[in-house]
Protein backbone atom coordinates (compact mmCIF):
# COMPACT_ATOMS: atom_id res chain seq x y z
CA UNK A 1 0.00 0.00 0.00
CA UNK A 2 1.01 3.61 -0.50
CA UNK A 3 2.07 5.32 2.61
CA UNK A 4 -0.48 7.85 1.43
CA UNK A 5 -3.13 5.32 1.86
CA UNK A 6 -2.06 4.14 5.22
CA UNK A 7 -2.35 7.43 6.78
CA UNK A 8 -5.78 7.85 5.33
CA UNK A 9 -6.98 5.03 6.39
CA UNK A 10 -5.32 5.35 10.13
CA UNK A 11 -7.06 8.77 9.96
CA UNK A 12 -10.39 7.62 9.29
CA UNK A 13 -10.38 4.46 11.79
CA UNK A 14 -9.73 7.34 14.43
CA UNK A 15 -12.78 8.60 13.58
CA UNK A 16 -14.85 5.92 13.47
CA UNK A 17 -12.98 4.86 17.42
CA UNK A 18 -13.47 8.60 18.18
CA UNK A 19 -17.50 8.16 17.22
CA UNK A 20 -17.33 4.57 19.84
CA UNK A 21 -16.03 6.33 22.59
CA UNK A 22 -13.07 4.00 22.37
CA UNK A 23 -9.67 5.87 23.49
CA UNK A 24 -6.35 4.93 21.91
CA UNK A 25 -2.94 6.77 22.65
CA UNK A 26 -1.07 9.13 19.96
CA UNK A 27 1.67 5.55 19.50
CA UNK A 28 -1.27 3.18 19.47
CA UNK A 29 -2.54 5.61 16.19
CA UNK A 30 0.86 5.98 14.70
CA UNK A 31 1.34 2.16 14.47
CA UNK A 32 -2.21 1.52 13.49
CA UNK A 33 -1.92 -1.70 10.79
CA UNK A 34 -3.75 -1.21 7.79
CA UNK A 35 -3.61 -4.18 5.89
CA UNK A 36 -4.85 -5.20 2.31
CA UNK A 37 -3.72 -8.18 2.13
CA UNK A 38 -1.85 -7.53 -0.68
CA UNK A 39 -4.81 -7.19 -3.06
CA UNK A 40 -4.72 -3.80 -3.76
CA UNK A 41 -8.37 -3.10 -3.53
CA UNK A 42 -8.30 -2.10 0.33
CA UNK A 43 -11.87 -0.27 0.21
CA UNK A 44 -13.41 -3.63 -0.48
CA UNK A 45 -10.95 -6.26 0.81
CA UNK A 46 -8.99 -5.15 4.30
CA UNK A 47 -8.73 -4.06 7.89
CA UNK A 48 -7.30 -2.04 10.00
CA UNK A 49 -6.03 -2.73 13.41
CA UNK A 50 -4.95 -1.38 16.59
CA UNK A 51 -2.73 -4.06 18.84
CA UNK A 52 -3.22 -3.54 22.59
CA UNK A 53 -1.04 -6.54 23.21
CA UNK A 54 0.37 -9.47 22.00
CA UNK A 55 2.18 -11.96 24.27
CA UNK A 56 3.62 -15.14 24.66
CA UNK A 57 0.19 -16.29 25.97
CA UNK A 58 -2.74 -13.75 24.81
CA UNK A 59 -3.82 -10.94 22.44
CA UNK A 60 -6.26 -8.31 22.12
CA UNK A 61 -6.72 -6.03 19.98
CA UNK A 62 -9.36 -3.65 18.39
CA UNK A 63 -10.53 -4.56 14.47
CA UNK A 64 -11.93 -1.58 12.62
CA UNK A 65 -13.67 -2.28 9.06
CA UNK A 66 -15.17 0.23 6.99
CA UNK A 67 -18.61 -0.24 5.55
CA UNK A 68 -18.75 -3.38 3.50
CA UNK A 69 -14.86 -4.27 3.84
CA UNK A 70 -14.08 -8.01 3.98
CA UNK A 71 -11.51 -10.14 6.25
CA UNK A 72 -11.07 -13.08 3.70
CA UNK A 73 -11.62 -16.13 4.36
CA UNK A 74 -8.51 -17.85 6.60
CA UNK A 75 -7.61 -20.17 9.11
CA UNK A 76 -5.26 -20.46 12.02
CA UNK A 77 -3.16 -23.61 11.87
CA UNK A 78 -1.15 -25.43 14.50
CA UNK A 79 2.56 -23.61 15.56
CA UNK A 80 5.46 -24.82 16.98
CA UNK A 81 3.54 -28.21 18.70
CA UNK A 82 0.83 -25.90 19.76
CA UNK A 83 -3.08 -25.30 18.94
CA UNK A 84 -3.76 -22.93 16.28
CA UNK A 85 -5.19 -19.43 17.33
CA UNK A 86 -7.90 -19.59 19.12
CA UNK A 87 -10.13 -15.85 18.65
CA UNK A 88 -13.43 -14.52 20.39
CA UNK A 89 -14.94 -11.32 18.40
CA UNK A 90 -16.37 -8.92 20.43
CA UNK A 91 -18.94 -5.92 18.16
CA UNK A 92 -18.43 -2.97 20.06
CA UNK A 93 -19.92 -0.93 16.77
CA UNK A 94 -21.32 -1.54 14.23
CA UNK A 95 -22.44 -4.59 12.70
CA UNK A 96 -20.25 -7.32 11.21
CA UNK A 97 -21.28 -10.46 9.56
CA UNK A 98 -18.71 -13.60 10.57
CA UNK A 99 -18.79 -17.11 8.81
CA UNK A 100 -16.87 -19.84 9.50
CA UNK A 101 -17.17 -23.73 9.28
CA UNK A 102 -20.86 -25.04 9.62
CA UNK A 103 -24.22 -25.67 8.15
CA UNK A 104 -23.86 -23.31 5.49
CA UNK A 105 -26.77 -20.44 5.96
CA UNK A 106 -29.34 -20.33 3.28
CA UNK A 107 -28.83 -16.23 2.26
CA UNK A 108 -25.80 -15.09 3.58
CA UNK A 109 -25.91 -11.67 4.04
CA UNK A 110 -22.46 -10.57 3.08
CA UNK A 111 -21.78 -9.87 -0.75
CA UNK A 112 -18.73 -11.48 -1.87
CA UNK A 113 -16.19 -9.32 -2.76
CA UNK A 114 -16.14 -9.20 -6.78
CA UNK A 115 -13.31 -11.26 -8.75
CA UNK A 116 -12.95 -13.42 -5.43
CA UNK A 117 -15.98 -15.53 -5.27
CA UNK A 118 -14.27 -19.09 -5.77
CA UNK A 119 -11.54 -18.15 -2.29
CA UNK A 120 -14.85 -18.02 -0.52
CA UNK A 121 -16.09 -21.40 0.65
CA UNK A 122 -17.47 -21.25 4.37
CA UNK A 123 -20.96 -20.07 4.62
CA UNK A 124 -21.91 -20.30 7.87
CA UNK A 125 -23.25 -16.84 9.41
CA UNK A 126 -23.41 -15.42 12.25
CA UNK A 127 -24.33 -11.63 13.02
CA UNK A 128 -22.82 -9.67 15.48
CA UNK A 129 -24.07 -6.50 16.74
CA UNK A 130 -23.03 -4.05 19.76
CA UNK A 131 -22.52 -6.62 22.71
CA UNK A 132 -22.49 -9.74 20.86
CA UNK A 133 -19.67 -12.48 20.25
CA UNK A 134 -18.48 -15.33 19.03
CA UNK A 135 -15.59 -18.04 19.55
CA UNK A 136 -14.22 -19.57 16.53
CA UNK A 137 -12.59 -22.72 17.12
CA UNK A 138 -8.53 -22.95 15.70
CA UNK A 139 -7.64 -24.44 12.54
CA UNK A 140 -11.40 -23.41 11.54
CA UNK A 141 -11.54 -21.19 8.28
CA UNK A 142 -13.72 -18.24 8.54
CA UNK A 143 -14.07 -14.92 6.97
CA UNK A 144 -15.95 -11.54 7.61
CA UNK A 145 -17.47 -8.27 6.33
CA UNK A 146 -18.43 -5.17 7.92
CA UNK A 147 -22.18 -4.24 8.22
CA UNK A 148 -23.16 -0.68 5.75
CA UNK A 149 -21.98 1.46 8.52
CA UNK A 150 -18.40 -0.28 9.04
CA UNK A 151 -17.91 -2.33 12.59
CA UNK A 152 -15.68 -2.51 14.95
CA UNK A 153 -14.97 -5.78 17.05
CA UNK A 154 -12.64 -6.53 20.05
CA UNK A 155 -10.84 -9.92 19.06
CA UNK A 156 -9.50 -11.53 22.41
CA UNK A 157 -6.96 -14.79 21.24
CA UNK A 158 -4.08 -16.86 22.06
CA UNK A 159 -0.93 -15.16 20.39
CA UNK A 160 -1.10 -14.01 16.92
CA UNK A 161 1.20 -15.37 14.79
CA UNK A 162 0.16 -13.53 11.51
CA UNK A 163 2.81 -15.10 8.90
CA UNK A 164 1.23 -19.17 9.76
CA UNK A 165 -2.09 -17.90 8.81
CA UNK A 166 -3.43 -19.53 5.74
CA UNK A 167 -5.75 -17.60 3.28
CA UNK A 168 -7.72 -19.51 0.71
CA UNK A 169 -6.95 -17.27 -1.98
CA UNK A 170 -3.49 -17.77 -3.30
CA UNK A 171 -2.85 -14.51 -4.58
CA UNK A 172 -2.55 -13.06 -0.93
CA UNK A 173 -0.17 -11.71 1.22
CA UNK A 174 -0.82 -11.07 5.12
CA UNK A 175 2.43 -9.11 5.78
CA UNK A 176 2.24 -5.75 4.45
CA UNK A 177 4.36 -4.36 2.21
CA UNK A 178 4.85 -0.46 1.76
CA UNK A 179 5.45 2.20 -1.15
CA UNK A 180 6.00 5.08 -1.22
CA UNK A 181 3.89 8.23 -2.34
CA UNK B 1 -23.31 -9.43 50.30
CA UNK B 2 -27.29 -9.18 49.75
CA UNK B 3 -29.60 -10.29 47.15
CA UNK B 4 -30.64 -6.57 46.82
CA UNK B 5 -27.11 -4.73 47.09
CA UNK B 6 -26.29 -6.98 44.39
CA UNK B 7 -29.09 -6.34 42.02
CA UNK B 8 -28.27 -2.31 43.40
CA UNK B 9 -24.72 -2.58 42.02
CA UNK B 10 -25.35 -4.44 38.62
CA UNK B 11 -27.75 -1.31 37.71
CA UNK B 12 -25.00 0.84 38.75
CA UNK B 13 -22.49 -0.29 36.86
CA UNK B 14 -24.96 -0.70 34.09
CA UNK B 15 -25.54 2.97 34.28
CA UNK B 16 -21.31 3.44 33.72
CA UNK B 17 -21.01 1.41 30.83
CA UNK B 18 -24.01 2.58 29.10
CA UNK B 19 -22.56 5.85 29.59
CA UNK B 20 -19.22 4.90 27.93
CA UNK B 21 -20.74 3.34 25.00
CA UNK B 22 -19.69 -0.45 26.12
CA UNK B 23 -22.90 -2.33 25.14
CA UNK B 24 -23.29 -5.76 27.06
CA UNK B 25 -25.93 -8.37 26.37
CA UNK B 26 -29.33 -8.59 28.67
CA UNK B 27 -27.36 -12.08 29.70
CA UNK B 28 -23.92 -10.62 30.68
CA UNK B 29 -25.93 -7.91 32.95
CA UNK B 30 -27.80 -11.12 34.89
CA UNK B 31 -24.30 -12.36 35.38
CA UNK B 32 -22.61 -9.20 36.49
CA UNK B 33 -20.24 -10.59 39.30
CA UNK B 34 -20.50 -8.45 42.08
CA UNK B 35 -17.63 -8.84 44.82
CA UNK B 36 -17.23 -7.08 48.11
CA UNK B 37 -14.15 -10.22 49.37
CA UNK B 38 -16.24 -10.50 51.90
CA UNK B 39 -15.32 -7.87 54.20
CA UNK B 40 -18.71 -6.28 53.97
CA UNK B 41 -17.67 -2.86 52.71
CA UNK B 42 -18.67 -2.89 49.41
CA UNK B 43 -18.85 1.05 48.64
CA UNK B 44 -14.98 1.23 49.62
CA UNK B 45 -13.48 -2.13 48.32
CA UNK B 46 -15.35 -4.23 45.88
CA UNK B 47 -15.63 -4.37 42.44
CA UNK B 48 -18.26 -5.28 39.57
CA UNK B 49 -17.16 -7.68 36.42
CA UNK B 50 -18.11 -8.67 33.40
CA UNK B 51 -16.65 -11.43 31.87
CA UNK B 52 -16.52 -11.60 28.56
CA UNK B 53 -14.54 -14.76 27.90
CA UNK B 54 -12.50 -17.55 30.21
CA UNK B 55 -11.15 -20.50 28.62
CA UNK B 56 -7.78 -22.27 28.93
CA UNK B 57 -6.08 -19.80 27.75
CA UNK B 58 -7.14 -16.65 27.79
CA UNK B 59 -9.85 -14.24 29.66
CA UNK B 60 -11.26 -10.78 28.52
CA UNK B 61 -13.21 -8.93 31.00
CA UNK B 62 -14.90 -5.76 31.66
CA UNK B 63 -13.87 -4.09 35.61
CA UNK B 64 -16.37 -1.98 36.59
CA UNK B 65 -15.10 0.12 39.95
CA UNK B 66 -17.38 3.05 41.46
CA UNK B 67 -15.69 6.29 42.58
CA UNK B 68 -12.92 5.85 45.08
CA UNK B 69 -13.53 1.43 45.23
CA UNK B 70 -10.50 -0.38 45.89
CA UNK B 71 -9.82 -3.58 44.76
CA UNK B 72 -7.42 -5.14 47.66
CA UNK B 73 -3.49 -5.95 47.34
CA UNK B 74 -3.36 -10.20 45.57
CA UNK B 75 -1.27 -12.04 43.56
CA UNK B 76 -1.97 -14.68 41.28
CA UNK B 77 0.45 -17.64 42.24
CA UNK B 78 1.33 -20.22 39.59
CA UNK B 79 -1.26 -23.13 39.22
CA UNK B 80 -1.49 -26.54 38.23
CA UNK B 81 2.57 -26.27 37.09
CA UNK B 82 1.92 -23.17 35.05
CA UNK B 83 2.67 -19.46 35.77
CA UNK B 84 0.54 -17.66 37.81
CA UNK B 85 -2.26 -15.37 36.12
CA UNK B 86 -0.80 -12.48 33.71
CA UNK B 87 -3.18 -9.21 33.30
CA UNK B 88 -2.88 -6.36 31.30
CA UNK B 89 -5.31 -3.60 32.56
CA UNK B 90 -6.73 -0.82 29.72
CA UNK B 91 -8.27 1.98 30.97
CA UNK B 92 -11.63 2.35 29.02
CA UNK B 93 -13.37 5.04 30.87
CA UNK B 94 -12.66 7.06 34.22
CA UNK B 95 -9.27 6.87 35.82
CA UNK B 96 -7.44 4.27 38.14
CA UNK B 97 -4.32 4.30 39.63
CA UNK B 98 -2.77 0.72 39.97
CA UNK B 99 -0.04 0.14 42.24
CA UNK B 100 2.32 -2.80 42.31
CA UNK B 101 5.87 -4.29 43.57
CA UNK B 102 8.37 -1.40 42.50
CA UNK B 103 9.83 1.48 43.71
CA UNK B 104 7.56 3.01 45.73
CA UNK B 105 5.76 6.15 44.37
CA UNK B 106 6.80 9.16 47.26
CA UNK B 107 2.64 10.56 47.33
CA UNK B 108 0.49 8.01 46.12
CA UNK B 109 -2.30 9.14 45.29
CA UNK B 110 -4.97 6.18 46.15
CA UNK B 111 -6.10 6.53 49.70
CA UNK B 112 -5.48 3.29 51.71
CA UNK B 113 -9.07 1.94 52.69
CA UNK B 114 -9.37 2.84 56.21
CA UNK B 115 -8.85 0.26 59.03
CA UNK B 116 -7.03 -2.18 56.19
CA UNK B 117 -4.05 -0.10 55.77
CA UNK B 118 -1.85 -3.02 56.94
CA UNK B 119 -2.67 -5.08 54.59
CA UNK B 120 -1.38 -2.56 51.86
CA UNK B 121 2.34 -3.50 50.63
CA UNK B 122 2.99 -2.11 47.40
CA UNK B 123 3.50 1.07 46.27
CA UNK B 124 4.65 1.46 42.94
CA UNK B 125 1.98 3.75 41.27
CA UNK B 126 1.18 3.97 37.51
CA UNK B 127 -2.24 5.84 36.64
CA UNK B 128 -4.06 4.96 33.81
CA UNK B 129 -6.36 7.18 31.87
CA UNK B 130 -8.80 6.32 29.33
CA UNK B 131 -6.37 4.50 26.27
CA UNK B 132 -3.62 3.99 28.51
CA UNK B 133 -2.99 0.16 29.94
CA UNK B 134 -0.12 -1.74 31.77
CA UNK B 135 0.65 -5.33 32.38
CA UNK B 136 1.45 -6.87 35.70
CA UNK B 137 3.74 -9.70 35.83
CA UNK B 138 2.43 -13.11 37.32
CA UNK B 139 2.85 -13.84 40.61
CA UNK B 140 3.63 -9.94 41.59
CA UNK B 141 1.41 -8.17 44.48
CA UNK B 142 -0.80 -5.24 42.95
CA UNK B 143 -4.22 -3.53 44.44
CA UNK B 144 -5.81 -0.49 42.22
CA UNK B 145 -8.20 2.19 42.85
CA UNK B 146 -10.83 3.95 41.12
CA UNK B 147 -10.46 7.91 40.51
CA UNK B 148 -13.28 10.25 41.94
CA UNK B 149 -15.47 9.47 39.08
CA UNK B 150 -15.15 5.56 38.88
CA UNK B 151 -13.46 3.42 36.10
CA UNK B 152 -13.84 0.77 34.08
CA UNK B 153 -11.38 -1.00 32.99
CA UNK B 154 -11.00 -4.14 30.22
CA UNK B 155 -8.68 -6.86 31.54
CA UNK B 156 -6.79 -9.19 28.80
CA UNK B 157 -5.23 -11.68 30.35
CA UNK B 158 -4.45 -15.28 30.79
CA UNK B 159 -7.25 -18.02 32.12
CA UNK B 160 -8.96 -16.51 35.28
CA UNK B 161 -8.60 -19.11 38.27
CA UNK B 162 -9.92 -16.97 40.83
CA UNK B 163 -10.37 -19.20 43.41
CA UNK B 164 -6.39 -19.36 43.66
CA UNK B 165 -5.91 -15.57 44.00
CA UNK B 166 -3.95 -14.98 47.22
CA UNK B 167 -4.71 -11.73 49.10
CA UNK B 168 -2.74 -9.92 51.95
CA UNK B 169 -5.66 -9.46 53.84
CA UNK B 170 -6.48 -12.42 55.73
CA UNK B 171 -10.15 -12.03 56.08
CA UNK B 172 -10.73 -11.95 52.24
CA UNK B 173 -12.52 -14.71 50.79
CA UNK B 174 -12.34 -14.13 47.09
CA UNK B 175 -14.91 -16.35 46.21
CA UNK B 176 -18.91 -14.58 46.73
CA UNK B 177 -21.52 -15.64 49.35
CA UNK B 178 -24.97 -14.76 48.32
CA UNK B 179 -27.50 -14.26 51.76
CA UNK B 180 -31.48 -13.25 50.56
CA UNK B 181 -32.83 -9.72 51.52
Amino acid sequence: MKRSEIDSARKRAAQMLSKAEIAITPDELANMEVIDLGLGEFDRTGLTLVVYINNDSYCAKEIVMFPGQTCPEHRHPPVSGGPGKLETFRCRWGKVWIYSEGEPTPSPKARLPQGSESCYTVFHEVELNPGEQCTIPSDTLHWFQAGPEGVIVSEFSTTSRDESDIFTDPRIERLPTIEEG
